[in-house]
C-alpha cells in the first residue's frame, strides 16, 4: 500500500514510521524535519522498543509524491486551510483520505472538497511528542479507531485497518466515527485544555483533588453534549472514569496543546473547543466548564502570555 | 464615636482614616504598618484628594484598645480564626460589630460568638491597595451598603451610617444585607477569580471579548444562585451589565485577590468561591463556571505557581 503522510508531527511521524516498518511504502511530507530525516533517517524512540528507519522518503511538496492509495492526514487543524492545495496531487481514482486529526469538522472538510466516498475518519489515542529533528518519541498507547465517513467500500476500509494491524498498531474499525470523535473530545477537552492553560503535565492535575474533580466534570459535560448528537449509541458516563484511569497510567505526559503553547504555535481551539460548544448549543446543551476553559486559553494565547514561565519557575523551585 | 479597626489592610486603613478625619476616635490594630504609622502617621493617597493624618492611634493588640462603640472588621476571611481572640477586649455593653469582609459567613460567625444583636453586615465597593507601610491608595469608588444582621436597634444602625456619611463616605442602609453580599459576590467571583488566576488587571479581561463574555456569564450564574436564597427581592440580570460598566470605569485595577496571590498570601477562596458554590448547591443550583475558576485557582495556589511571573514576562515583552 502506497501511503502519504501529510502533517508529519508526532502523530504523522509515528504512524508513518510504523506503517513503513510494517511493509507500507510511505512518503512523508516534511517541513521542519526534512534535512535531518533525509540525512539520517527517522528514529522512533518508543515504549515498545526503539527502532530506526535509515531510508525514509521525505518530500518538500506533495506534487513530488504523486498519487497514493492512502493519505494519512495528521495536520494540526489550524493548518486545515492548506488541505485544498496539499491533497489533490496525491489523489488517484481510488485514493482514500484518513484524517487522524483532533476535533470536529475534519471529515466534513475533506468530504466537501474531495467527495465523501474517499473519506475515512479516525481517532488516535496516542501519547507521542516530537524530539529533535528526525526523532519522534512514542510515550504510550497508540490505538486507532477508524471508520468510513461516506460510502467507502467495506473491503477498502478493511484493507486500511489491516495495514495498521500488520504494522503492529492496535486498530479497531468502528461503525460510528462521530462517536469515536466525541470520545476523543472527552479526553482532549479537559486534558489539552487544562494542561495547556496551567502548563502542567496530566499527572499533576490528576493528583490534586479539585482539578481531578473538574476534569471529571468536564468529561461528563462533554459526554452529555455528545449524547445529543444522534450517535449510534450513547457514551456512558462510566467512560469518564475509564479515561481517568487510562490517563493515570500516562504519568507526567504533556498533551500536544501544552507543547504547542510552549513553542508559540497556534492551538487547536476551534476544532476542539469551539466546535464542541457549538455542537452542544445546537442541541440545547451548554458546556459551561468547557466554555470557561476555552475563554481562559483564548485570552492567554491572545495576550501572549508564555506558558512555560509557570512550570519553569516551579521546577526551579523544586530543584532549589 | 469610638471606633476600632481590626484588620487594617487597604480597606481598614482607608475607612478608618476617613472616619478619623470625619471626627471619629479611631484605634487601629496594626501589624505590618505599626512602626511606620507610629512614626509618621497615615498617608491616604486618594482619587478624591490626598490627605495625611499625623497622629494615628495604632496598637499591637486589642487588649490595649479596650471597649469601643463600633468595631470595623476588615480582616481577610482566612484570618477569621483570630476573631474569637481579637474581639472580646473591644466589647462593651453596647459595642456594635461591623464586618466589611468579603464573601459569605462572616456575620454568622460574629453572631455565633458575640450575639446577633451586635452584628452589622456591610459591603464595600472600594478600589484600594496598600502602598508602602503607612500609605494607603484609594483608587476609586468606596460606597458602603450596610444593614443589621440581628436585632440591632434602628437608631444605632443609623448612627453608624451617619458616622460614615459625616466622614464623606457614601453609605446606604439596606434592609437585606444578604442581598448586598450576593451583589458583591457578583463582582468578586469573576473579577477576583479571573484576575488572580490570569494575573491581569480588570481592564485587560474586559477588553478581550471571550473573557468579557465569560465575566458576564459568571455574573449571571451568581445572580441565578443568589435569587434562590430567599432574598428580600431578586437581583436583576441587568445588575451584571451595571457591574461591567462600573468596572470599565476602574481602568487597570488590580483586585485584592490578585495582589494577595502576587504577594504569596492566602486567598479568600472559601468565603468567596466555596461558600457561593455550596449555597447554590443547597438550593439545587450548580455554578459550573465559578467552580471551574475555583478549582483552577486552588490548583495554582496549592502548586505554588507564582502569579507575577506571567505579567512580568508580559510587561517585559511590551517594554522590549
Amino acid at each position: 500500500m502506497r501511503i502519504a503522510v501529510v502533517g508529519a508531527g508526532a502523530l504523522g511521524l509515528y504512524y508513518g514510521a510504523m506503517l513503513q516498518r510494517g511493509g507500507g511504502k510511505v512518503a512523508f511530507l516534511l517541513r521542519r524535519d526534512y534535512e535531518a530525516i533525509s540525512a539520517h533517517g527517522l528514529q522512533v524512540s518508543s515504549v515498545n522498543g526503539d527502532f530506526h528507519l535509515p531510508h525514509v522518503a521525505g518530500y518538500r511538496q506533495t506534487t513530488d509524491i504523486g498519487p497514493v492509495d492512502l493519505v494519512l492526514i495528521g495536520l494540526k487543524t489550524f493548518a486545515n486551510d492548506q488541505i485544498q492545495e496539499l491533497i489533490p496531487p496525491l489523489l488517484g481514482e481510488q485514493t482514500l483520505l484518513l484524517t487522524l486529526q483532533n476535533g470536529l469538522g475534519n471529515e466534513d472538510l475533506l468530504a466537501g472538497l474531495f467527495g465523501s466516498q474517499r473519506v475515512l475518519g479516525g481517532v488516535a489515542f496516542l501519547c507521542a511528542n516530537r524530539g529533535e529533528p528526525g526523532v519522534v518519541h512514542h510515550l504510550g498507547a497508540g490505538r486507532i479507531e477508524l471508520g468510513a465517513w461516506g460510502d467507502v467500500p467495506v473491503g477498502r476500509l478493511a484493507s486500511v485497518a489491516a495495514a495498521f494491524v500488520a504494522a503492529g498498531i492496535e486498530c479497531r474499525v468502528v461503525a460510528d466515527v462521530r462517536r469515536a470523535r466525541w470520545q476523543k473530545l472527552v479526553w482532549n477537552i479537559p486534558f489539552n485544555g487544562l494542561c495547556a492553560l496551567l502548563d502542567q503535565p496530566v499527572d499533576r492535575l490528576l493528583r490534586f483533588p479539585a482539578t481531578r474533580r473538574l476534569i471529571r466534570e468536564i468529561m461528563l459535560e462533554v459526554i452529555g453534549a455528545a449524547n445529543l448528537q444522534d450517535l449510534s449509541e450513547p457514551i456512558a458516563d462510566a467512560f469518564a472514569e475509564q479515561m481517568l484511569v487510562f490517563t493515570d497510567a500516562m504519568g507526567p505526559y504533556l498533551p500536544s496543546m501544552l507543547i504547542d503553547r510552549r513553542e508559540g504555535r497556534p492551538l487547536e481551539l476551534d476544532a476542539i473547543f469551539a466546535a464542541a460548544v457549538s455542537a452542544g448549543a445546537e442541541r440545547g446543551a451548554a458546556l459551561p466548564r468547557t466554555s470557561t476553559v476555552h475563554a481562559l486559553l483564548s485570552f492567554a494565547v491572545d495576550s501572549g502570555v508564555a506558558a512555560d514561565t509557570l512550570l519553569l519557575k516551579k521546577e526551579a523551585h523544586v530543584a532549589g
